[in-house]
């Protein structure tokens, strides 16, 4: 199958690579000088675009995705399947879909999640939005690229399941953290305190599968000295979505937003740019009440 | 053995039943006329304990428990075990179990979580605090009123990992409601939003084991209109624990904090009192952004 890939950074990079690897035709395209196992790199998007089947995106922000939009919805043919993987608002993502279904273009946002080593080994999950008709076009290579693609609803579903999983996630992390700091200071036993949580109904992915505490639970990025993993400030770019899409809903997200901004302040102003989202911990940690 | 149990309320009221059904010697007392399967009773709690082997206690709060050790603890026998099942602030935890060491009491303090429907299956699940000793006497009548007893440390541990997992438990449930609102005005499908939920990053006892959304998930207080389960107010209790803990150690709890306010009001001004703690979601879905 000929496809067109543009945005080769760190995930859309390995992406790529494991779709060529399967036998696909693939024509990539970023903005910066990459090389891509595999793949046949083009001038611009539109020329990685114009003659795919398929075209994948894979962008930093809606405001991008958007532009990428305006250059390739032009030059793709009708009929052609775009898979934007790019975790963006839900505004852009059913704007750009919108734009895309008008010239006969399938259209499916389908953000992920795994990180770029889901990425790189192809078990990324995605969660996507669309026409059933798009949905089962893209099927066949999200089972390359991931191992599980969840069909959430029509377009900008994929976008709204992400962002409200992530915003669960940046709460309950804190969450769990700011218990376990309290834990050491009530003088109970980390070990302890993951062996009662872990099976109680403080249960959660953050306490049982990446457990903050080094040494204690499954290896995480607490037992790499917070190397990430998920990085606080991708936590934060989607929780800044949540928020963003929040807002323009009219949805009331206290825990949410709160969360936001404990993110904000750890990335902004204390030192968590570039270490994992659970390096929350040692923060509290060295934290007296407010 | 013979056993004073001491507060005959929802919750002593079906553990002591379950354990005279077991073929102990139960003496039971309780500030109010209760009549208990199986329990004789007497007519004050040092009455209850002063010939008990092990005395069982629970009650409401800190301030009763330590009123009701000045009465037991120069009634009990040196040698005498002190199960303390109420749940209460750390320090009152500490200072009752000190008082009753200095008598030669060996005391445990191990709050439970199952509520009323566990206290009468006997599966409850205990959280204990105190010495090894003290433990080994007392896992024979966990193993009668519950089906888990986790020896979590030195005395008032069972209270600290009680409070800790039930603040994450508290923000968990509020950050899955309010998400699950704002799923809704993003148009994303409930039954969709708890299929990528539960198996992804965001998964959490709150969301898998007792989904607050009505028809999603296996059946929970959301399905029975909200009836609890697990009270709003007794959530607001556990909460408020938290948060005199983290004062009283210093620690930095802001999703704590944020989510004692929200129970707060929810309890004592949106009409909160009697329902499920799970009943977060129907109050999210009423209200715009604050």
């Amino acid at each position: 199958m000929k496809i067109g890939f543009i945005g080769l950074g760190n995930m859309g990079n390995p992406m790529a690579a494991n779709l060529a690897k399967a036998g696909h035709d693939v024509t990539g395209f970023d903005m910066a000088d990459v090389d891509v196992a595999g793949v046949t790199m083009a001038a611009s998007g539109a020329e990685a675009a114009e003659s795919a089947e398929i075209v994948i995106t894979m962008l930093p922000n809606g405001i991008i995705l958007r532009a990428v939009g305006d250059e390739i919805i032009p030059a793709m043919q009708s009929g052609a399947v775009w898979i934007d993987c790019s975790t963006v608002d839900v505004d852009s993502a059913r704007a750009v879909a919108d734009q895309a279904k008008a010239a006969g273009i399938l259209a499916v946002d389908a953000p992920v999640s795994g990180g770029i080593g889901g990425a790189a080994a192809g078990t990324l999950t995605f969660m996507a939005g669309g026409s059933d008709a798009a949905f089962a076009k893209a099927a066949p290579l999200f089972d390359i690229m991931g191992q599980k693609a969840v069909h959430c609803g029509e377009s900008g579903a994929g976008q709204a399941a992400k962002i409200c999983n992530n915003m669960i996630l940046g709460v309950t992390m804190i969450a769990t953290c700011e218990a376990f700091a309290l834990a050491d200071k009530l003088g109970l036993d980390r070990q302890k305190m993951f062996d009662v949580v872990s099976t109680s109904s403080g249960y959660s992915w953050t306490m049982n599968a990446y457990c903050p505490a080094p040494g204690v639970g499954p290896e995480s990025p607490a037992d790499n000295d917070y190397q990430p993993g998920f990085a606080a400030e991708l936590m934060l770019k989607d929780l800044r979505l949540s928020q963003q899409a929040a807002e323009s809903s009219d949805a009331d997200t206290p825990m949410g937003q709160a969360a936001t901004a404990l993110y904000e302040q750890f990335v902004e102003a204390e030192g968590g740019l570039g270490k994992d989202f659970s390096a929350m911990l040692p923060r509290f940690e060295k934290r007296g009440r407010s």
